[in-house]
C-alpha cells in the first residue's frame, strides 16, 4: 500500500498514530540538522519532519521540488502552528523514506501566482494542473457536473447519448468532418449540438432527457471559444415554454446552493429581448446594476419604439444632436465631481477603435442644484436639467452621452455602461443575478443574400399567436429596402436566453413540432425541399408519426463554470484546452498524418 | 399546462381527481356506444374512456393508433381490472380531449413483440424506440451509469473531461481523423480512448479520476462492435494492482445492487491467464458452469505445461489421437445417454466451418458403471474408464474429445464447452459471475512483421519483479522460430480483465510511470526514438517531472448494459446504433459533404 491517509486529513486527534503519506514535494527547508519538507497531494499539504538521523540517507538521496516521495512516520503536535492550513497544527516526525520518482526543474513554479508565461503553461499543462488555482477550477467544474445531474435525476429526466458520427447539416460551414474509411468519398460530421437527435428522442417519448455532452464547431475562435466545447442540453416533451423557464431556473439556483452555497430564492427576472436592447443596449444586460439608457431622441431599430423626449436636445443649434441618428445617455451615480482629466480620458476610452465613437458629451449634475456640461453653449442649465432628468440623473450624478449611428452609438453605450458599473465597483464578483431574456425575433433579415436567417435554429417555434402569421405569408422579399415592412420582421419567437451577470449561460426554446410548419421553416429560409428533405428528412418523417409539443435549453457548461469561478475565460476551467488557432501545443495537434491513412481514407491534400 | 399527470401514476385512491393526460394511442376499441382507448407515455398506459356524448367529438376527430391526445376527465374505478398494469384499477371518464398531433400508420407495430424487421427499426429507430423493450434498455443503460457515478463519486473519483480533437498515435490506422480547416493540411485525430490523458491527469495529481465517454475506432465491425462507443474510464495513482482489483470489484458489486438488486457479496475470483487457457480454452471463462477441459495429450500453447496424463491415449494405434498435436476433453454432465442422432448432431456442430474441426470423439459413462464410445475398437473399457476420469467424468456423464492442431482445437473445446453449457441450461441469464483474470503476457509475438506488440498497450507496466528482465534484455528477435525462448515471451504483464459470464467487460493495468522504461517499452515495439518522440513527448515529458506510480481500468459501457440486460447485443442499448457498415440509416450518414467544405478543408477525393 503506497499510502495510510492522504496529505490533507490528519489532524491534531492523531497524533501519535503511525502514517504512511505519498506525494509531491512542494518544499524542502533545512534548519540545521532538522529538514522540514512540505508534501502536497490532491487534498492538501503535509509537513514532514526529517530528523538529524535520516541526514545521511538525505544527502544521499537529496529531495528536490516535484520529486514523488513516500514517507513513513509519526504524527506530533507542531510547536509553531499554521492555522492557514486544515493540516497546520500538527507533522509527521519521518523514520522512513523512498523515492518513488525524481522530478526535472519544473518550467515554471507550481504554485498560486506562477511565473509561468500562458504558452509555457500550456505546453506543460499537466504541471499547471498541479497548481491549487487550476484544480479549484476543476473542483468546481465537477462539482457543477453532480448538482446538475442530481437536480435533473431528481426531476426524471434521463441521460441519454445521442452519436457524435453525425450527418453534415444546416451551417454545414461550421461542421468538422470526418472521412470514413469503410464508406469512402463520404464523411461524417461532428455535431455542433445534439438540437435534432433530442428532438428525435421527444417523439419517441422519453419526456425529459439530458446531456452533458461535448460539442464542435469549426470556426474562427474569438478569444473565449474552444473547437470542442460542453454543454448541459436539455429537451421536455407536452410543456409550454413556462414549464421549462420553472424547471431550468430551479437547475441553476440549485447549483448555485450546491457549488457555491447561495440560496437564491428571488423569482429569475424576466425582460423581453426589445425591453434588454432599449434599456441595456444589448440582449444580455448585467442587471446587478442599474444605470439603464435613456433614449433621449432615437427609434428603436428602426421599427420600434420612440422616446418621448426627442423634443428635449432637437433644435438647439447642436449638430452633433441634431443629425445624429440616435442619442443615448445614462447617469453615472455620483461621479458629478469628476475632474476635466476624467472626463477626458472617458472621451479618449469611447473613441478607442473597440468603441468608435466620435465624442462624449457630459451634464455634471452637481450636488448644489447646478448643473455643468460640456454643451453648455447649447443648453440653458433648464434645459441641462430637462435632460438630466430624463436620464434618470439625480444630484451627484454624471450623465454620459452618445451620439452617431443607431447600432454603434447602442452597442458604444452599452459597453460605456459596463465600464462604469466595473470602474464603481457595482459588478461584484460575489453577487449572482440571473435574468430570463425572452421574445427574441425569429428572424433576422441576411442583406447580402435578400433573405430570412433563423435568429436561435431552424427549429425553434414562433409565438402560438404568431404560426398564422408565418403560415399564411409568403417568406419572399420582394423589395429590400422595405423588409421590416414584411410580416416576418415582426414575428416574435418561442426563444428564451438565460444571462447570467451580463453572460448568455443557456438558450433554448419551444420547438416546431408540425412537420408543415417545420417545412415552411425551411422554405423561409431559403431551402429547396429537395435540401430539406436530404438533410432534415428523417425530422420531417419523425413529425409524421405522433410528435409531441416540445422544447428545451442548453447550457454553456464552459462558460456557466467559469462565471460561477470568478474568470473571465473559459479555458481556465478546461482540463486539456486548445489555443486561439485551435491547437492543443501539449500533444502538438492537429498534426500531418502519413500516407498510409491518406490512401485507406481515400483522400488527398489539395493545399492552396 | 398539458397534463396534470403522467400515465403511470394514477391509482385507486385518485378516484374522484379531475385530472389531464397527455401520450401516444396504443390502442382503440370501440364497445357499443363507449370507446376505450389506452394512452401510452414513457410512464406506463391508462385506460381512458369516452362515453356516448363524445361520439360526435370523435367522429369528426378520428383516433388512430400513435397519435398525440391530451385528455382530460376523472378517475374512476374500473368494472374489470387489469392486474398486469399499476394502473388497472382505475380509467379516466374523460370530458373534453384534444388531439395535439395526428400519427400516420407506423411501419411497424409498436409493441414489445414487432413485426417490424431489423433494417426497418433502424430507419424509424425513433418509433422503434417507443418500444417497451427498447425504453427498458435505455433505462437500465442510465441505471448502470448513474449507479457508476454515485459509487466512484463517494471514492473520491473526480469527472475530468478529456479532449475529443486529439493528435493521431499509436494504431494510427484505426484512427478516426479530421482535418482542421484553421490548420491546413492537418489533422485531429478521434481518440480510440483517453489513456494518455488520464495517465497524464495523474502525473497532474488528480489521484482518483473516471469519465463516461465516448471512444472511437475505424475498423471494420465485427457484429457486435461500433464505431462509436462508451467506456466508464478510470484511474487511479499510488495504487498497486490490489487497491485497484478491490475498488472496481467494488463498483461491479454496486451496479448489481442498483441495477438488478443482487447482493453480491462474494469475492470476485480471479484467475491466472495460463490457467484461464488451460481449463477454459480461452481468457474470458464464463465460470457459471464447470465443464473444465482436460489435457490428455497437449502441452500448453508451445512453451507452457504438460499435462500428466499423455500416456493414457498414445500409443493404441489410433492415430487421430497419436498424431494430434493436442487433446483436449471435457465431461458433460448426465449427458451419458444421448441417442447415436444426437452425438451425430455434435460432431455435425464441431465440423462446421466456425468451429472447423474434423470430428468429436466420445465416451458414454454409463449410469450402471459400463463405458461405451466412439473409438470403442482402440480403447479397452478399462482406458475408456481412464480417460473418463482423466476429463473428471461420472457416472452418466457425456465425454467428448477433440483433437488436432493446438491453437484451433482449443478454440473449438472451448466453444463446444459453451455450446454444452447453454444446452444444458447451465448459462442461466440472471446468474452473473465475476472474474479477474490476471497476469497476461506483456507481449505477443507478431509474425509478419517479426516483432513484438503490446498485448494490451504500450503503457502497460510489466510484473514488478520482471521489469528487470525487460530492461537488461534486447529486445530484437535474433531467430523468429525461437521467439519463445527470448526472455520477452514470458514477461507476464500488471494487467487484469473482469470478466463477466464468459464476456470481457472491463479490462487495465498498472502503467509504467518511468521514462527510461517507457522508451524500453517503444523501443520493444520496434518504435523509433524519433516515432516515439513524435507520437508520445509529451508523455515522456511528463514523465520527467515527478510522475506518480498509477494505473486503472476502463469498462465496455455498452456491452455492460447488453449483458445486465440479458441481450446478445450491444446495439440493442444504445439509443442511435450504426448498422455493420458504420452506417446510421436513419440519418443516412456518412454522406457526400459540398464542394465548399472540401475547398474550405483543402482536402480532395481519392477515390480508388
Amino acid at each position: 500500500m503506497y499510502r495510510t491517509h492522504t496529505c490533507g486529513e490528519l489532524r491534531i486527534s492523531d497524533v501519535n498514530k503511525e502514517v504512511t503519506l505519498a506525494g509531491w514535494v512542494q518544499t524542502v527547508r533545512k534548519f540545521g540538522a532538522i529538514t522540514f519538507v512540505d508534501l502536497r497531494d490532491r487534498y492538501g499539504i503535509t509537513q514532514l519532519l526529517f530528523g538529524e538521523d535520516l541526514n545521511t540517507l538525505l544527502d544521499s538521496n537529496p529531495l528536490g521540488r516535484e520529486f514523488v516521495l513516500q514517507a513513513t512516520g509519526v504524527v506530533s503536535e507542531r510547536s509553531s502552528k499554521n492555522s492557514h492550513i486544515p493540516t497546520g497544527d500538527i507533522e509527521i516526525s519521518i523514520q522512513s523514506f523512498s523515492i518513488l520518482n525524481k522530478s526535472a526543474v519544473p518550467p515554471f513554479t507550481i504554485q498560486d501566482d506562477t511565473d509561468g508565461g500562458d504558452d509555457l503553461r500550456m505546453k506543460y499543462r499537466f504541471l499547471d494542473l498541479r497548481r491549487n488555482a487550476v484544480k479549484r477550477n476543476l473542483e468546481l467544474r465537477y462539482a457543477v457536473n453532480r448538482s446538475a445531474r442530481n437536480y435533473l435525476h431528481e426531476n426524471q429526466f434521463m441521460d441519454i447519448e445521442t452519436p457524435f458520427l453525425i450527418k453534415s447539416t444546416p451551417e454545414g460551414a461550421r461542421d468538422f468532418v470526418v472521412p470514413s474509411r469503410m464508406n469512402p468519398g463520404q464523411f461524417y460530421a461532428l455535431p455542433q449540438s445534439p438540437q435534432t437527435f433530442k428532438q428525435l428522442l421527444m417523439v419517441s417519448g422519453y419526456d425529459r432527457y439530458y446531456q452533458i455532452v461535448k460539442c464542435f464547431r469549426d470556426e474562427d475562435l474569438r478569444a473565449d471559444r474552444q473547437p470542442e466545447f460542453t454543454q448541459i442540453d436539455c429537451e421536455m416533451a407536452f410543456v409550454e415554454q413556462e414549464d421549462i423557464l420553472n424547471m431550468f431556473e430551479g437547475l441553476v439556483k440549485r447549483i448555485f446552493k450546491d457549488v457555491k452555497d447561495i440560496d437564491y430564492t428571488d423569482k429569475v427576472e424576466r425582460m423581453t429581448w426589445e425591453d434588454a436592447m432599449w434599456q441595456f443596449g444589448n440582449d444580455k444586460p448585467d442587471i446587478r446594476f442599474g444605470m439603464q439608457i435613456a433614449n433621449l431622441k432615437s427609434a428603436f431599430l428602426k421599427g420600434g419604439r420612440i422616446s418621448a423626449t426627442g423634443e428635449l436636445i432637437n433644435g438647439a443649434g447642436f449638430g452633433v444632436f441634431d443629425n445624429a441618428e440616435t442619442v443615448l445617455a445614462i447617469a453615472v451615480p455620483g461621479c458629478s465631481e469628476y475632474t476635466r482629466k476624467q472626463t477626458d480620458e472617458l472621451t479618449e476610452w469611447v473613441k478607442r477603435p473597440q468603441i468608435g465613437m466620435q465624442g462624449l458629451v457630459f451634464i455634471k449634475c452637481n450636488a448644489d442644484g447646478t448643473y455643468k456640461s460640456s454643451v453648455d453653449k447649447f443648453y440653458s442649465e433648464e434645459k441641462q436639467k430637462a435632460i438630466a432628468e430624463a436620464a434618470g440623473a439625480k444630484a451627484g450624478d454624471l450623465v454620459l452621452i452618445l451620439a452617431g449611428r443607431e447600432e454603434r452609438t447602442r452597442k458604444a453605450i452599452s459597453e460605456l455602461r459596463l465600464e462604469m458599473g466595473k470602474r464603481l465597483g457595482l459588478r461584484k464578483e460575489d453577487e449572482f443575478r440571473l435574468l430570463w431574456v425572452m421574445d427574441f425575433p425569429l428572424f433576422e433579415y441576411a442583406e447580402e443574400e435578400n433573405r430570412w436567417v433563423a435568429r436561435h435554429h431552424p427549429f425553434t417555434s414562433p409565438k402560438p399567436d404568431q404560426i398564422d402569421v408565418m403560415i399564411n405569408n409568403n417568406p419572399v422579399i420582394e423589395n429590400a429596402d422595405k423588409y421590416l415592412e414584411h410580416p416576418y420582421s415582426n414575428i416574435k419567437a418561442n426563444a428564451y436566453d438565460m444571462v447570467l451577470n451580463g453572460n448568455e449561460i443557456g438558450g433554448g426554446s419551444i420547438r416546431i413540432y408540425q412537420r408543415a410548419l417545420q417545412e415552411k421553416m425551411f422554405a423561409a429560409l431559403g431551402m429547396s425541399e429537395e435540401e430539406a428533405l436530404h438533410k432534415f428528412g428523417f425530422l420531417l418523417g419523425a413529425f409524421e408519426y405522433g410528435a409531441p409539443p416540445h422544447g428545451g435549453i442548453a447550457f454553456g457548461f464552459d462558460r456557466l463554470c467559469s462565471i460561477l469561478g470568478g474568470s473571465e475565460s473559459i479555458r481556465d476551467f478546461i482540463a486539456f484546452p486548445k489555443n486561439n488557432s485551435g491547437r492543443d501545443v501539449m500533444l502538438d495537434a492537429p498534426s500531418s498524418i502519413d500516407d498510409k491513412q491518406f490512401d485507406e481514407l481515400q483522400i488527398k491534400l489539395d493545399l492552396k
